[in-house]
């Protein structure tokens, strides 16, 4: 049902993705946020003062910018790097600087955006055509191999920059250079019929999500034509009905995700951004179709998404290895810009809950605390003596890739984090996610003050309202939170009396400057199991604590490895603090022994008895281990489990986030 | 301990694959089989019948035969196929036709085999190099890719064809193109200060073991030190310490297997090969530790090998994946040519084990039951709704391969079969493997009667022996077996009481013609566990008959899929005789049932708690499934397992080895 929202645009300060259109069709409008200090104010400190900085200098000795300017005429050499889309890094950081721009002037940063804007400017073609890879390798063959070319796929992410380089500054200089190039694209590419040349897509996707956000950026229609030209012919064989690049099925058809998970992503975050704009519902029930295929079955623990290496791409439903756990990096990023564009179409909080998992997991996973070192991969399983001879680098953190896209990704989503927090409606304010800092829109202005997620208190305060009528404050409750308590002026609420619908806590008042909200959210450690279709934990728990997944590091368990240990679910979980540790951090500790593992002679492979399989001494019908363990033999062990996003921060050594309980 | 045997070399006759030189240093030597009647004899009727007659077509349709003529100049066009090393799909498949031809005159068949060597001799060139590949599309540029290029593997192949060719007819046409280019890589290839160009080792070993097979072949002796060359320059760093292409140690300092598996495999076979022609106790010693590594943690229940299809490689320890499981049909092939050789040196019976496990489950799982349709990923797990859309192909049988490398190595192990069975020492005669037929070896003939392995019965008759002195024959009794029975003439033992010493029943008499051995194995259906380290099958089981895996398959399982399936323990399991189904089978009929799984709400996974788990009404302290599913629900079924070899013969549909317990 289409809807003409009567709350205004956002506010002109607020830079950030995601800026539907006035005459959008969306439930939730972005409102404007701020953090101050606290949990990902410290990551985002860490993002402005080493990685972003990092970047250019990165950048060079990798070969990208020196491509720009071999394109541009103005050195002398061969391209370098191994891919045809190494110009992305160069976007990606772009629009990572421009958020952080948005944030808080920066001159030497701001020097080095316009320094790099200039070689970009000067690498384009007099026709808007830009892509050092086909200018410099290919002789300028333009077009002739979209589905591994990523011709558009970099267009894309120019784009992007730009748009956020607009947003965040202003100045026209970078968008002028995305606007010849997206003006380009749209003379070449167009429906049989259209007299455009040219009827194809991208093997990537990037490109319908950037012409979204270029649309509303410009408020030019003819971009939005054309990101939903794109979106519409993925699926009809232009690129061999290849389910890798998105080309199986249509997408209003599908029903489920697959193929490249990054790829699949991005096409959704714009098939959403066509919803959002265009009201159609028949787009819309597809995103929100395969939104819940993804989520009932094919995600990690963590928010991962992607569980195969061959092919970076989906499994079968339930099919979510542990060791082998692609997860890339870049799909927690995409699943987190889909989602909130989900959030915001919808309304609905889980798409919150989903976002905060993936922050604080999957994603964050992927930046060491230093913000110097990466993970492309991120497995939930890291056996012991671990070697890497494929070179796979799914367990050890490096410098820079020789395919970089995760660690620019990494650092926009940081510096345009406040921007995927907070949303209004007609009605009032919602709040997505908890941090320190505060929260704006539908004309009040609240402060927040939290050690979430190390402590549950969410202490929020009114410093601005107008009294003109009631409002509803919506706080999301985690979909993990079992128990919690609300105090708001004298009413105070737990879980079996609050007023909430649909994950949404709502509070609706006549807001006064002064009033306070305190929302406690219990953080009581706890055990997780899986579907019994997911295989690959069977047997097993996790432990989690608020929107945190633990895993255990060899590096807490001296004396032995992590692959003979077992974790007994029947003795309470302990929470202990540590600011000593991975830049301060809360262990949870478990009860759990060393199994006693016979020699096998040279088969691991014995006969199956009820009577020595564990846990059979009193069933006799239970268990399924190795034949030859008795029951609860082992040295008795104290497990301590830190959170997953610290992980690989320490000396190389093995990791588990789920635990066989015998 | 170098050791002069004095039993002399295998009878002219015997062509077959493995023929160590008279000085060679090993326990045994191969001796004379033959396959009458049963299971293999069936598997290689359709072998003879079916899947090399086929041969030649699939190779002229595919180009393999067009691109020999083109390198000969007698055709014009282009070169057909996607790899280097497409020449190989040739030499396979007339190693094949050469041991098949060594069974039995087939005129047509030798007129195939002599057409296409006539093609092979003329695209060879005048100094012995041939590899269309090279001659056609890289302009003659040799060895500049020894990485990548395959072209001393497609050498190898060549000459493995070659020799077999050589033994099997006594016709030196083919043997001549061979030596040509085994002299040519002679001249080319050698250690520095060697005087030759090249040094240098190609980055898919297979040259190794052939050219000691030359050595064995011809007496030449150059060619088992060029083996040796070509051996030892492993791990040096030739191929940048590439694991993959097994260069990252030198094989006598490896502890593990590891990198491309048919790679490590196939120089683990040379490396045998020298160990068994030189004596050299450390490269015994090396073959041997890694042969342990590879089957204590690294080998599937049907003994697939290599654990990841991102690089056809092998995992970590203990990573053994289902439905990711890679076990390449190639690899299954190379671990019994080089468990043969194993057993060979050191006498012992254990890799029969192996060897019989792997021909009955993982290799014969690669050929359909018609011989015409190939697997060359062999997973122990299909989902319910599995897709494909990478083309992975590991779930549907296919007419033929764009990398065609399994079905001509299948049809090349299934014509020379009989040469994997028997061998003899000072002392007498060992049977390794249990067909119908004849073995000969140390003066005696053998003839057998059997239905293994639908039944365990094997019946042993002396057609021939000279009454000169007493000779030991020694019966394998297999890893699986818990209880067998042996009557000889009025001598009759069981398990406790049988003469077996490392998995050999020594009967030690003068045997006489008309002596009868009766073994009795028997073949109660099993369940098996595995190793608790083996995270993927944790809380699972395997049921297993003699030396035979079974799975389920959705085809048997109306009304549901198998991911939801149960096994019960604690039931018997019952055998059923199946000869209308899939050639003739024995199932197995196992209690079970499905789980009631409740819808999740988006998210699949949920809080652990001990009161809600499987097995916990009595325990309160075991299992770890889905909170919200009951203990003991769901609808009792009855399963029926067919054996892992047949899967796939049928309709589409999921596949399960290993099946939960709870």
């Amino acid at each position: 049902m289409p809807r003409t929202p009567s709350v205004p645009p956002s506010p002109a300060g607020a830079a950030g993705p995601v800026r539907p259109r006035p005459d959008a069709h969306l439930a939730l409008r972005p409102a404007p946020a701020a953090i101050d200090a606290g949990f990902w104010h410290d990551r985002r400190e860490t993002n402005a003062r080493t990685s972003l900085p990092q970047g250019p200098g990165l950048l060079e000795a990798a070969g990208n910018l020196h491509n720009l300017r071999l394109a541009a005429g103005s050195t002398e050499g061969t391209f370098q790097g191994a891919y045809p889309f190494v110009d992305t890094d160069v976007y990606k950081w772009l629009e990572a600087a421009a958020w952080q721009l948005a944030q808080a002037p920066d001159d030497a940063l701001a020097a080095d955006v316009d320094r790099i804007i200039a070689l970009v400017a000067a690498a384009q073609q007099p026709d808007g055509y830009l892509n050092t890879w086909f200018q410099l390798v290919k002789d300028g063959e333009r077009y002739q191999d979209l589905r591994w070319g990523h011709e558009l796929y970099c267009a894309g992410h120019l784009i992007q920059a730009a748009v956020a380089h607009h947003r965040a500054t202003g100045h026209p200089d970078l968008l002028d250079v995305a606007v010849r190039f997206a003006d380009h694209i749209d003379a070449v590419f167009g429906p049989p019929g259209s007299g455009r040349p040219l009827d194809g897509i991208d093997g990537h996707p990037e490109i319908e999500t950037a012409l979204a956000e270029l649309y509303r950026e410009t408020g030019e229609r003819r971009y939005l034509d054309l990101a939903a030209y794109f979106v519409d012919r993925h699926g009809h064989g232009l690129l061999g009905h290849d389910a890798y690049c998105q080309d199986r099925v249509p997408l209003r058809e599908a029903t489920t995700v697959e193929g490249h998970a990054v790829r699949q992503l991005y096409l959704l975050a714009a098939a959403t951004d066509l919803a959002t704009e265009t009201g159609e519902s028949r787009l819309r029930a597809a995103t929100e179709r395969l939104w819940h295929a993804m989520t009932t079955t094919k995600t990690h623990l963590t928010g991962g998404l992607g569980a195969h290496h061959d092919q970076e791409d989906f499994g079968d439903p339930y099919e979510l290895p542990n060791e082998r756990a692609y997860c890339e990096t870049c799909a927690a990023i995409a699943c987190v810009q889909w989602s909130w564009r989900m959030a915001l179409l919808t309304g609905e909080a889980r798409y919150g809950d989903l976002i905060e998992r993936t922050l604080y997991n999957g994603f964050l996973a992927g930046v060491s605390l230093d913000g110097e070192r990466w993970l492309y991969v991120n497995p939930l399983q890291v056996r012991d003596g671990h070697t890497d001879p494929g070179g796979d680098q799914s367990a050890r953190r490096t410098r820079w890739f020789r395919c970089a896209c995760c660690p620019p990704n990494v650092m926009r989503l940081l510096a345009s984090l406040e921007h995927y927090l907070t949303s209004t409606d007609d009605d009032g304010l919602q709040i997505h996610q908890y941090v320190t800092g505060t929260y704006t829109g539908d004309g009040i202005t609240i402060s927040a003050r939290t050690d979430y997620p190390w402590n549950g208190t969410i202490a929020l305060t009114v410093e601005d309202a107008p009294e003109d009528r009631s409002r509803t404050l919506s706080l999301r409750i985690p979909h993990w939170c079992r128990e919690f308590r609300v105090r708001c002026g004298d009413d105070s609420y737990d879980r079996t009396d609050a007023p909430v619908t649909d994950g949404w806590l709502r509070l609706r008042r006549v807001w006064a400057p002064g009033d306070q909200v305190v929302l406690e959210l219990a953080l009581d450690p706890r055990l997780t199991a899986a579907d019994p279709r997911v295989d690959a934990v069977r047997g097993c728990v996790a432990i989690e604590r608020g929107p945190l997944v633990y895993c255990l590091e060899q590096a807490d368990h001296p004396g032995g490895g992590l692959d003979d240990i077992v974790l007994d679910p029947t003795r309470p979980l302990a929470v202990k603090q540590r600011p000593d540790q991975l830049g301060g951090i809360t262990t949870v500790v478990a009860a759990g022994r060393r199994r006693r593992i016979p020699d096998a002679d040279w088969w691991p492979y014995t006969p199956y008895s009820p009577l020595n399989a564990p846990g059979s001494s009193s069933t006799g019908t239970t268990g399924t281990a190795a034949a030859a363990e008795s029951p609860g033999e082992g040295e008795p062990l104290e497990l301590t489990a830190v959170p997953y996003y610290a992980w690989a921060n320490r000396e190389d050594g093995s990791m588990r986030v789920w635990l066989p309980t015998s």
